[in-house]
């Protein structure tokens, strides 16, 4: 398979629409140009902007209850992959995949590797698993995985993330993505501070394994799996163990993991002033490790956290952390959800690239609390929907990736391609 | 005093910006022609919009800890009045105040009535206070009000609450918002059903005084005063308690009044469908009833607000409840807080009118989860500020309320002529 | 398969304890007696208390991440009939077993309830499914069950629920609960008012099925499968749907389906004042609805929902809500959890008669809530180990449950007669 | 003043309960020594358990909206001590007091250190106040104090901090507790990274003053009084800070300064790890920092906590954190608050020695996740106040101090000794 939406139709389908973006594009310029902006300088930096789509991402989600499956679901790695193609084509801000092991783990990785390259697809961070037990497995992760009391199930889980690292090295990847439910579901149940030494022990046997451009990065959440305690719990763990462990050892954010009410933009500057924010996990929840779709729930949440990235950028232009997507789609059609997404953070990268940031400085030095948050409502308030139109008409995208897609047929021909499995039923395991 | 910004003053200062708006809203005005809207409908809707402005959020709030008050603060209900004025006059959408009592009571209450109606003032729904002692009280609310295990204490509770019912009428008020603290701090403090029966006993009373042309609107909220338990804590008791008292009788929302991650907008939809939903007490918060400025932390929940408040209206164009901004203003001065949060509530008032609901409708039935979503977003997304920038500007008010307000020199001048108390300390209680 | 544990080996090894629980029952006694109560009352009711076991309980549960499940899992209703006769024998508190269908469906009732008789079990509520969808089943409830947009979705949920009653009574069960998941994902997704109205006319449908001498009981949970909307998301919508159906439709409460925060001992004595509280599903949660152990957080939570009960049946000694466990035993025994959570349920329903009442309402009446926190406190902290254990001794059951329960080797022989299934392995949904 | 309660007197009112208390200690000591505990062992350790007083505390506390003050409240820090002396005459935990300064600056502090001593009274942490304004001050902390933009302001911080050191030292405190409320209300007031390193600076230029025997506490908290965000806003900020700034500054934990759901009993075992576990501030809540009396909500959460503590000693049985009492009595006599809050921290101590931890540890090697949440339970449902009543007879305090403290008389005694002032009300400031 190589072009799943031919280029030449997709043309026609933007035409359509083309005048209608250009009108809009230049009524924000102008607007924009009285306030000093160039809206050129922003369109580009809209074009280079990018976030890694999640392998697992474009089958449908679930949850303990249930699964109930969509049309076309990929089968193994190569559909997934021809589904990411789809999403990169007509979104144009999602051209690496990350994957997960086992899950994806391919026979031949150059196969792999070509097959993603075709696309135009590379491979973004690796994920390990040790939370789930696979057949033939010797140890079981049913109490843990590199925290585990017993040696030879935390050697069991070391040697699989060293593994996934080895297979990432083939693959082009260039970072370790490591997240463990490993905790407990009983006061009493796990030694807090002996498990935490586990962790700090497999960790660094993992890190002395990677690869000298290779960053590893730590992923913490407050609960589930586990509901009483969990090892990396919060950001202060995922902190100490990444200062623990080395210097290309940091920690990656996602969205739905914390506690309720905490203000994870002030996380995301605390992290970096310690040089421990190393990516990003994207989606958006209300009560709990929902895994919505990114901006769905609180999209000025996501304003103020790229607030804070572009903030870091200002004082380091180098600085780039890992962006991915991680949701769980089960009321959606996967491929749509994703390039939705893809636009929803990038909508929310574009308005923090038109904070006015002196004005903003000045205004925090000067304690004026209302002007300093009316400027960053002032370009929260904007609508640079015209600017990432024009971002994806321009790099051979669809200006509404959503609607392009449907017209395109691509869901129903996938349908047929990939048949259901009828013993598969979509329950959940309560 | 009459009127304390000049109206010639005024319109010079519009002029500068005014060709600036005319150009972005015409922009606007064929953008939004593209989807079938005509943008004089909204803006006609946007100018009749109007939220009532507390009487004690012009003075600077507070905490527990401490307030720092900030200069030229209104010492009486006649300079409360002043400040709403300029908030009116400057935003054109806060006609109305709304009066706490035994804080705002005047010696003359037609005096009162005659010195905002210069103004174009009028008073909204009347507000109770039995969670404070007053010097002289005969009872002490230090253990309840109208829901106190003694007799005494809730007749006093209720005799207040009737006493402000008829100062109301006096004022053109048409509605009584009842907040009680009520509540414990310990398990075993209070009996949760005598409690509740005591309340309904206690409200019967007022609702049986209130005058047929008004409504009685029952505050809930989850915790603050109280600790432990508050007699009127959430939604539920707030639905029983109106359904059990009257047709009249009905529930107010405060947005900062939940348990974390509760769906307001859907609580705001069940007292709509059973016939209680009264009003609202706009405000924003984080954590806890932070009284923030309304929109500042989640503007899209407000707008999801709304979105289920036009729905309503669509269904049933008479629907009128109370709106209200009930806001503490800790480190702002309090007019440009109201200013800005009165736009704010209106912002999210125009973008609910955006929303194509036969869309909506036809993607909520087909269960189009994508589409549906993407239909709010649509309108949410929308930068709407000049159609309230001309509202604004064509009701006789400012493009730009915070700057006017600031180029005006109003602050400078009060603070002159209304000298701080020297012996008043900003201590809190702790 | 008859008795699986032998009564005189039983007896043997509740000899060696004995003596202990003696002399701690009479230690207590005396110091009960202090206090004007007589130990022996207490003991009584002890022996009556029973909470009903969920089938589904029996097996080992998991997360969307994983499943691990233990050694000698049930295959069967029968198989997990035999498990809850152990609970039985041996926590003498569980005669009851709630059923799940189509989960637990006989292929002939009659042969069931004949097993269950056999062990001294009866049948508690029913709980129909339709969170999910079966292999077979005409119509999906990806997008909802009874108040799913399309009538055929909901008619076909609606006869799933009748045809459980149906099979209900065939089983000797006298209750229906209810709980549905549907819900929505996304903002716009769902028209709350609708689906509400659907929902109520769903329920209604099923109600007029219920025989004159069954209850329906509906259960809430604020989130989980839906994350950002749920049609029965809290008390207030649980108590307008049972109040808008019929005297025999009741609210259900479960203590891990609720916002956080949330004075669940309060909305207990809401539901009790209205004539709405059906029952109770008994668990412990730190997070979301985690399904723990009950008692296993919080254990003083839930001796102050049995003081609230206690208080309502010492004004109406009739009353009689159901009570089950609702438990998920992701990393123990199931068997062991179940005994030992029927016992802290037991445990706290015994404390609760502990309470000085006429003390506590002086207490309350005088406001003196240092007294009545700590004469809630006194009953609280007492140890009644002696009275569950006696209770259990005397009725035929363990001293020790957990410890009796290893040294049978019940769960060593079921694991070698219930060989676990090799091709099903425990990964999760993701 | 001397001794305010007579010891003879005191002697005598235990009398009365005297038998009772061996009765049930004889018991307890036989079911104890059953499994291998000797009760004198604890009993000697419960003796020498102690958790300070805060001077704040013995007045009434209050909310944002009310404070209603109770009858002989302190007038100064001598009457606070008077108050102090009859909590620790009767509790016999407490011989500490905590100041904050300026509300307890003495004129002479050796006075002050000699009517303490007089009492067997010392002084425990210092606290500093940089979150109000006092009268006369040069600089304004209403935008902060320690992390104030302005370095005027943060140099008066610092000055007042070690100022408060200096008479620590003569009063022969140990240590300094830093807790500042600086942070923001609006999203955009405040530079993260900014504020964060001006805290770091001002705490270095503070640590740098403090004697070589003593060390600094840093206290953190989630919110209020500020709504946004607040510099110090939990554990992983206050460990970055104490890392930063030397050995001997350690963080302190407040039991009602954290999200909701967060474990802290986790967060004591972090920082204990890594060797930053300065202290505590008991406390309970249910919602927020609600400053309720230790163990009221959730008494099985402090246990945990104390299994902690316990389990570190075992370690290191040097380990000594400060233990002081933080709470605010609104509805209470403070004198009976804190002696029963003290007790109750005591019982939780008490019970944590009571754990068999040998078999802990190897339940939780085996992942047995049972026996190992029920070896906890085991010792938590144990009724230990056989055990405080009996330490308190020993010591010379009163077998039940509330009871004793109200037939002692004192309350009305200092009512009549300290009227009250009539031009104070107890309003709030909203």
């Amino acid at each position: 398979m190589k072009q799943l939406i031919d280029q030449n139709w997709l043309q026609e389908h933007n035409a359509k629409q083309e005048a209608a973006v250009i009108s809009d594009y230049n009524a924000l310029a102008e607007k924009l140009e009285r306030s000093g902006i160039k809206i050129d300088t922003i369109l580009e930096q809209a074009k280079q902007f990018t976030v890694a789509v999640p392998s697992w991402g474009v089958g449908t989600g679930g949850t303990r209850f249930a699964r109930f499956p969509g049309k076309g679901e990929p089968r193994n790695i190569f559909e997934k992959l021809d589904d990411c193609s789809v999403i990169q084509l007509l979104s144009q801000a999602t051209p690496a995949v990350s994957l997960h092991i086992p899950w994806d783990r391919p026979k031949d990785p150059s196969e792999l590797r070509q097959y993603a390259e075709q696309y135009g697809l590379h491979f973004d961070a690796m994920n390990s698993n040790t939370f789930q037990d696979q057949i033939g497995q010797e140890e079981s992760y049913k109490f843990g995985s590199l925290t585990h009391t017993n040696k030879a199930v935390r050697e069991q889980a070391i040697a699989h993330n060293i593994d996934v690292v080895e297979l990432g090295q083939k693959l082009g990847s260039k970072a370790l993505t490591v997240w463990v439910g490993d905790g407990s579901n009983f006061p009493g149940q796990q030694h807090f501070k002996n498990s935490f030494t586990h962790y700090l022990d497999s960790i660094k046997a993992v890190y002395n394994s990677l690869p000298d451009d290779w960053n590893m990065l730590l992923e913490h959440k407050i609960f589930e799996p586990a509901f009483y305690s969990t090892v990396i719990q919060d950001w202060g763990s995922s902190y100490l163990a990444a200062k623990e462990t080395g210097e290309r050892c940091l920690s990656l954010v996602d969205l739905g993991h914390h506690a309720p009410n905490v203000n994870i933009e002030m996380i995301v500057s605390r992290l970096a002033q310690f040089g421990k924010l190393g990516g990003f996990h994207f989606n958006d929840s209300k009560y709990g490790d929902d895994d919505l779709d990114s901006g769905s729930i609180n999209p000025y949440q996501l304003f103020l956290i790229f607030n804070e990235l572009t903030d870091i950028r200002v004082q380091d232009p180098s600085y780039s952390p890992f962006y991915m997507l991680d949701q769980s789609h089960n009321v959606t059609d996967p491929v749509e959800s994703l390039m939705y997404s893809a636009a929803e953070v990038q909508r929310a990268f574009v308005k923090s690239l038109l904070v006015d940031r002196n004005a903003l400085t000045q205004y925090q030095e000067a304690n004026d609390a209302m002007m300093a948050q009316a400027s960053l409502k002032q370009a929260y308030n904007l609508d640079v929907e015209p600017i990432l139109q024009m971002a994806r008409l321009q790099a051979g995208g669809a200006i509404d990736p959503v609607s392009c897609y449907r017209a395109s047929g691509y869901r129903a021909a996938v349908a047929k391609a990939r048949p259901a499995d009828p013993n598969k039923t979509g329950s959940g395991i309560v």
